[in-house]
């Protein structure tokens, strides 16, 4: 079938499972030779095939609606709403979002990015439908992971109270990206052996049919165990408890075990959890049996052999921040790592090889982590949070109130800080100044290349004043001549990497090389920019300042981070608060506004983080300067 | 017995039962005299004294570890532990904190006011422990209400998952502040109707004994008949599904049973959760029988009659909030409420009667209450989470990816903003501005009074542009004339309360009578200060920054509000931005620290935030304005 051609979901209405067959099949040729150019979620998306078809084809799409919990297993969902024709262009710039997205189709009805979200947003979407009147499914369809997150669990007791009318499709294959860790994942393995719902239902009445009636002290307690009694075979009392219907487990790449559960959980009032069993990467071998999380998201491969494409680079900040770490956890027994799920993307997984002990997988739970992390450090251990930049906005309240607040040593090592590319708006680490800055204790570092990561771990482990944060970026360093000895970088000091005396150009991190371009630039035009590697973003260094103050110099911030409140700002407020009130500060960073995916060069050239746009700002500033003087 | 002279809780050790009796009624005794007269939290300690006892008894403090949830029930434990003399001082300006706190007594190694963080910090240092390999026992006291928020299910599932030794006391009162909601709490309360576990495992044991071999289909299952069968009668499956040990119910006012559990708890491996059923205010009368939670927390009361004493006074903010949604909700059926356990605090309790279908109480779950809210959004309601300013911090991520990314209609009624006084540093509302300034699409204002909340309450109802935050204070507002009619307020423009030359002064809220009150004194020497409500935080009131450039005129900010990153740091990135680099700005707020418990009054002394040092500020920038002139 040409995929292409599909406008919409209708035409499924009336295909036999055998159409629906076919229509599988030709869909994973499709995700397989598409994504294998593109890069992209195969893995998610090649086990939701069977289970999107029968959505589409029971329900009716965008009456009823789907919420797809973290998103990036909607393609197959993409594909049936009109837009397989957009693959060429998936995740790239102004292409195709990696994510459901409400500009692109009227089907998309939930955006995500972010996991855990969809149940809270779901009982929204009842609550809105029951006081309407109206009478559409809500239908979020979660997996087994994301259920680890707080906010998924806070929706599903308060699910389980209100007894709205809502479907939950627990998409359970046993990973999250990595393999799963936690006490719910047992529960989900037990129900997993356990046989099928109905079945066990049918026996159940069976056995309570010929329980005899009890004698002595247990004749009491007789109908409560006739009670109990239909959780015994049910396996999924975890979810009755809280007050689900459970129906499953399902097949999911079983067509008319999907439909039979879903045309009763259709049926049935208040919550109903349907608990479909999926294999990652299923049909696609390589995919299938990836252990590790490979296959989970990435890049371009070769269909064939299944070889990941790699392009031959410096090794990663991730890559750098995890061999750093091992190396002075060697000498510094109170190391101890923690990461929410994300061992392989954080590369601690390595670290977890040497110290298996000193490392802890706690799931996808931030919150939990970085308070974990401040008991751990209440013992004179010394935590390592790594977590992506956009992923610790989940435990703000936990990092001011626990980790700063009790002025505690954890080390947050923010991993992905500034934009991500292909992921996105719901993935750009641009927040994490702001959210951080603004918080009493707090030290927020960051390297200007990977040997300085490298300094700035040791710094960091061995810093005991309290909670500090290391923010590097995604992706690779610059290949740069890595120090053997690591030595400690003073926190509020900066380092002149130019001298210069018309202006000074204060950035850090990733917009270094483009300042010195910049100044290359200008000094061809016979300006001199003195650049400055601002590594210590919190607390500033005062000194060189109000040096630059005592000189008049004007001062131009570069940071790739939001400009409301961040490094810019802090500087600003340096200088109005020590009563220098007419020093010319331009600022340059991520503007007001949420930033769409694309390769991170073309971002930066959307928002104006160029060596040009440096050009042009200081060339702006540099006039008025003169005309003072 | 004379409590001031306990020293520390050692002399427990040897105490029979009756002497603890004793010891409990001496307690309460000095718990109910001491707390009429300063307030605090009666109920929640009433209802732990003989479980507090007991712990104290049984384990030793400060080698095994007490982790009180939230912390407004430690006033027991701060007894046993030499800090009796200090209840005068209560929640006092550097009196005794009413949370747990490190600097008080190294009894108290965790530091609470936010709920649900015990059990992380407690698997952190069972972590630290089992690393360091030492015996010590760690115990959280979680409330039935502080289980339902997230990041203690996170914690659950980590703890279950990791198996470490670690006793979770759950105290189960049946309240957090209000009656509890959710599933969960359903859950609990088919425990708290069962047996008692020991005896449930007799006749378990009883009951296999007898089942006879089943015939037919059922015999494959027989064997997992006898295995769930564990589950039976057992009533704590719910932790046992999760891995922990369950024991309970427990009388936690029977001193026998409660040391009967305690001592299997201790011997028992891997982690334990104790179940504990208490009586929020027992012992005293008046807080025994409340059913709303008056006695969770109050100021001063009449200990005969149980009266609380109540200073007569203009309407509380919360109060005209409350009025002012159920007033727009009668025209505007988009209006639904949301609360995390606030329904008395946020005074939504008021809009729940009238409107008990558009109002929802989700429990203490600020994260799915958020995306709940973004949820009803997406289907063109209009919903209120009203909240307190520090709880919000658990919302952020929810905040920024789910409801300002998406760009959704939701008003967050941010109550208790600004320094909140007795309940200290946990509770201070002084971030917000600085973690919601900084993301696009939202809007924040505050309104100078309790009229002019009214007014911007039906403001933010008709604003359909995205999110909008309304930020007012803890406290009564000033008696001012109530408009009958309700009247937008232009968001993005403030008001000019005061006319006058020489600078201009920009304040909101709660800090305007102190402006008012320093532009009289500045009048007095001469000296003409302009007074403007600055009540649209963002977007600032770009026309009258301009005209205020335009005249050179001196600038003074004054927020009660974190200056990191805050309004005066706005106006500062407005005038940079706008080529405008020259302006003396001058910027009043809270300090980059924590600020502890005391009046607000005593508070703003100590933080600079009063008329004297207003007059001081405006004297000091006015005289550059003058030189330069």
């Amino acid at each position: 079938m040409n995929l292409e051609g599909i406008k919409d979901p209708k035409f499924l209405k009336n295909y036999s499972n055998e159409q629906l067959e076919d229509l599988a099949q030709d869909i994973r040729d499709f995700l397989i030779a598409k994504l294998s150019v593109t890069g992209g979620h195969l893995g998610p998306n090649l086990g939701v095939v069977e289970l999107t078809l029968v959505l589409h084809q029971l329900f009716d799409s965008p009456k009823d609606k789907f919420l797809w919990d973290v998103g990036h297993q909607a393609y197959v969902h993409k594909i049936l709403t009109g837009r397989a024709g957009k693959f060429d262009e998936l995740r790239q710039y102004k292409g195709l979002c990696g994510f459901p997205k409400m500009s692109e189709s009227e089907h998309d009805v939930w955006e995500t990015g972010h996991s855990s979200t969809s149940l809270s947003a779901a009982m929204g979407m009842a609550a809105a439908r029951d006081i309407k009147g109206t009478d559409d499914k809500v239908i979020p369809i979660i997996g087994d992971g994301a259920l680890t997150g707080g906010m998924a669990l806070e929706a599903l007791n308060h699910i389980g109270h209100e007894q709205k009318d809502l479907i939950v499709v627990l998409n359970d294959n046993e990973m999250s990206i990595a393999p799963n860790v936690g006490a719910l994942h047992n529960v989900l393995g037990r129900m997993r052996t356990a046989g099928k719902y109905q079945k066990a239902k049918d026996e159940l009445e069976m056995l309570i049919k010929k329980i005899p009636a009890f004698g002595g002290r247990l004749a009491a307690t007789a109908e409560r165990v006739k009670d109990s009694l239909k959780y015994l075979l049910v396996s999924g009392m975890f979810f009755e408890e809280l007050g689900f219907t459970y129906l499953g487990p399902v097949d999911g790449h079983d067509l008319e075990d999907l439909k039979v559960n879903m045309n009763y959980a259709r049926k049935t009032k208040g919550p109903v959890l349907v608990h479909v069993i999926t294999k990652k990467g299923k049909g696609y071998a390589p995919a299938e049996n990836d252990a590790k999380g490979t296959w989970h998201g990435l890049g371009p491969y070769k269909i064939e052999s299944g070889e990941v494409v790699k392009k031959p680079g410096p090794p990663s900040y991730s890559g750098v921040f995890a061999e750093s770490l091992k190396k002075v956890a060697r000498e510094d027994d109170r190391v101890v790592a923690l990461t929410a799920a994300m061992p392989g993307g954080t590369k601690l997984d390595q670290f977890a090889k040497e110290f298996p002990d000193r490392m802890f997988d706690v799931g996808i739970a931030e919150q939990h982590a970085t308070t974990m992390a401040a008991g751990l450090a209440t013992q004179g251990m010394k935590p390592v949070f790594a977590v992506y930049s956009t992923f610790l906005q989940r435990g703000y309240d936990q990092v001011v109130h626990d980790v700063c607040r009790q002025n505690l040593n954890v080390f947050f090592a923010i991993d992905r800080a500034g934009l991500v590319g292909a992921d996105g708006e719901t993935h750009q680490g641009v927040f994490d100044i702001s959210y951080l800055r603004h918080l009493p204790n707090m030290k927020i570092l960051m390297p200007k290349d990977e040997n300085e990561l490298q300094h700035i771990i040791y710094t960091a482990v061995n810093y005991d004043g309290g909670p500090i944060a290391v923010r590097y970026p995604r992706g690779n360093g610059y290949g740069v001549q890595m120090d053997e000895k690591l030595k400690e970088i003073p926190i509020g000091e900066w380092e002149v990497l130019r001298d210069g005396s018309d202006f000074s150009l204060l950035t850090f991190g990733t917009m270094i090389p483009l300042a010195m371009e910049a100044a290359d630039m200008l000094a061809r035009k016979g300006i001199q920019a003195e650049v400055i590697n601002a590594r210590s973003i919190k607390p500033l260094d005062e000194s060189m300042l109000l040096e630059l103050a005592r000189k008049n110099r004007p001062v131009l911030t570069v940071e790739e981070a939001a400009l409301q409140g961040g490094f810019g700002s802090a500087v600003l407020e340096f200088f109005h608060e020590n009563d220098i009130h007419s020093m010319v500060v331009e600022r340059m960073g991520v503007p007001d506004r949420f930033i769409e995916h694309g390769s991170v060069s073309k971002l930066w050239e959307e928002i104006g983080l160029t060596s040009d746009n440096i050009v042009q700002r200081a060339e702006k500033i540099l006039p008025r300067k003169r005309q003072r003087a």
